[in-house]
């Protein structure tokens, strides 16, 4: 029976339904068997832990723009070639950069004590010899947008909101706005420099670090975070009821453009070779840890993927892409280069899903995808389904590689993984390889490689395009 | 009826028993009550965690022989004066120490990487600049000791071994060694720097120092420690099967000889002042983190659980010794002294106890006293059972700073503490207030309170003198 025909009928059948389906009178048989050997193979494989293992072992942390970004990318280039992926080359991204030089907190009145401390991305350098000044305390981002600037002007401002553990991240968007925004507010009202609480769930003495916001030509301030530990003995410095002072050195350097690459390796569709199913995850990280679980992982995890798909004796209807993205963590610039590349042929993509989150396994799957395309995506989920995998609606955005293209209309899809202990390391000196449970990997690869090849053989597109655009 | 005579009975009875005994037949009715009221308030009261809130949050990090040593001798001599201790004393304690300047540690071929870590304690300097040279790997300290010398010199020796997690931290004193007495068997050898695996049992990035063993004259070599992750990363470089050379650079000074003191403060015996019930931790620690759990926790729990005692009706028969014990982390010279000053009295201490492994709930209780006292202490294990305590035999040492005192015949008893979680923090920059739950130093210091109480109403002496010394 013609695959796209059935499909269609199902679609429309189904229109009103709760959504039931059976993957068999979605996919074929031949397809089917090669589900049930990826799964085999893949729970069997190294879940991707053995590239994971050797960028984090030969490269380590590489920050878009540094020296090891480049070697990471020879890396990446090299890896795909010698795994004998069909076409495997770079693309071009250009974005503005930033290092860390060194940064140094400490207390100096009414006590002493040094803080451990990071930089925040794109923060400016204090003068030589640093900042002294003041701190005044502040609950939250909230309170900095309302905050009297005549209570901080000449100060040092201390934010002491903490993010909340939860499996699917969701403390990190409410807390993070203070480390991407809220220098620059403080530079505003008239701060000397600005000190956040650490973005991250664990109590271990680790400053996270991470992006700010960063537009040429507005004004912002030295900032820097302090670890959960360091933050709770400020607080308590404070609490003694005397004036708290505060000494903040930052050497940093802005770099005007750098040009890295997105590492792509095609498998390329026997059938429908220009319409392409595009894996991904990014291959910088930042620049303290090794970036084993941001985004290490889901490099692995990608890669993995691929090779399985790779070693099966049929061929995807539809190509299938591997992209190692540039430069996420300091902008989206590998995933924005992606989107403006794939822009007007966004039509032959039939869908784009990026791992970035870690290694914890996958609990749920979401979509964004045309109506046509749901009992597809319900097929797809069944042959999930054994590894654990829950269906969670309709709303996908892909990962934040894919996000820039979901202004174009990008169907996306979500496997949204356990990341109740991710926070614990994210963006830290502490994010290294022993914090990976290989088995996590492996369902997390195995299920990756599943989605990746049906969504290759689906007999209908995912809808990618004008109609997808979210106003 | 006359304690004395009713517990010599008891001890003769029982001499061939199992050891049955009843708190009610060794202590008074108005001894049992102030344990009842012992318990309630302890139960309800801080655990002294406000004391080692305050230690850690006024002084941090203390390491015997700094200028912060200065600061926590002076607090706690006033800390203990205002909690109202009928006296409080200093008692000198000289001893040689050491201070780190910096360290470094990096892998520098066949890939550069820097490595997390810590000088060890007495460690010598390198020669400004550092060492390089190839590194050879051994298993443990037994590969060390039985290594050839043509095999190692000129080169770094690392130790791989890693310590194993116990509940009664029984995975330290083997992979110990290592740290304690390896540098200078590598010395020996003709190796030019030595690095270790942290003697500790967490994952997280932080090396872990300590004390090596120290004696004028012997020549050692400068000794690091170097994260677990680190080591990890280190084991699979040398894995890649190339030469592995390492950088290692350390700057720190010997100090001859420094003065700090022991801080005694004491609820004098109504009965027999002059005979002394000595609970204690030590107030020094390692310079890095704030030496929260060791051993600012047991500065807390035995500072409380004299606050306790001192709150009851009652007085003590016996006096009750609060000690802050000096310089233990570089070599027990508060024990050593207090050993010293007391060994031709030692029949006058009724007991050592100290609380020097963090803040997990004490689950089991043993003790070495003469054969007359071993009812009283199973009547003391009775009252302390409520609390979770089981009883674990007849043999003890006190804790590291009455251990000196065992070579006098010391009477002593320990308090186990779980330390399943302790070597994840011991001597690390993680070692921070946060890491203490409250409730367990509740249960902690209300242990030590009815300890101390029974231990002062005792109606037999515990036996401390010639009789105890073990060969």
């Amino acid at each position: 029976m013609n695959k796209i025909f059935l499909a269609t009928s199902l679609a429309l059948l189904m229109g009103l339904s709760s959504g039931f389906s059976q993957a068999t009178e979605v996919f074929s048989e031949e397809d089917l068997a090669a589900v049930a050997q990826l799964r085999e193979r893949g729970l069997q494989g190294s879940g991707g832990f053995d590239v994971v293992e050797e960028l984090t072992t030969l490269v380590g942390a590489r920050l878009a723009g540094s020296p090891e970004d480049a070697k990471a990318v020879a890396w990446a280039q090299a890896y795909l070639t010698e795994a004998g992926f069909d076409r495997v080359w770079l693309e071009p991204v250009t974005f503005p950069t930033w290092h860390r030089n060194k940064e140094e907190a400490k207390i100096t009145s009414p006590i002493e004590r040094e803080m451990v401390t990071l930089a925040l991305g794109f923060s400016p350098p204090t003068p030589a010899g640093g900042v002294e000044a003041q701190v005044v305390m502040l609950d939250d981002y909230d309170a900095l947008e309302a905050v009297d600037a005549s209570v901080v002007e000449g100060k040092i401002i201390f934010i002491r909101n903490r993010m909340e553990r939860a499996r699917d991240g969701s403390g990190y968007g409410p807390a993070v706005r203070a480390r991407s925004l809220g220098a620059r507010i403080a530079a505003q009202k008239g701060a000397v420099a600005y000190v956040i609480r650490s973005i991250g769930t664990s109590t271990n003495r680790f400053a996270h670090t991470g992006a700010q916001r960063f537009d040429v030509g507005v004004r912002s301030l030295p900032a820097v975070a302090i670890s959960n530990p360091d933050a709770d003995q400020l607080e308590r410095v404070m609490a003694l009821g005397e004036p708290v002072s505060l000494h903040i050195e930052v050497d940093a350097e802005f770099v005007e453009a750098y040009t890295s690459h997105n590492v792509i390796a095609e498998i390329t569709g026997a059938k429908y070779p220009d319409e392409v199913v595009a894996i991904g995850a990014h291959l910088d990280s930042w620049d303290v840890g090794t970036g084993a679980l941001d985004d290490g992982a889901g490099i692995g995890i990608v890669t993995e993927a691929g090779r399985l798909i790779k070693a099966l004796d049929q061929r995807p209807d539809r190509s299938i892409h591997i992209i190692h993205f540039a430069a996420e963590e300091i902008g989206l610039w590998g995933g924005r280069a992606w989107a403006e590349k794939n822009k007007d042929r966004m039509n032959l993509i039939q869908v784009g899903a990026e791992s970035d989150f870690g290694a914890g396994p996958i609990y749920s799957m979401r979509a964004k995808v045309s109506e046509e395309a749901k009992p597809v995506i319900r097929a797809i989920h069944e042959q999930l389904s054994p590894l654990g995998i829950a269906f969670d609606g309709w709303g996908a955005y892909g990962g934040p590689d894919f996000r820039p293209a979901a202004a174009y209309g990008l169907a996306a899809i979500d496997l949204r993984q356990d990341g109740r202990n991710y926070f614990d390391y994210h963006h830290t000196e502490n994010d290294t390889l022993d914090k990976i449970d290989p088995q996590h990997m492996v369902q997390n690869a195995t299920a990756y490689a599943i989605l990746a090849w049906l969504s290759a053989q689906s007999p209908v597109k995912f809808g990618s395009g004008p109609d997808l655009i979210e106003e």
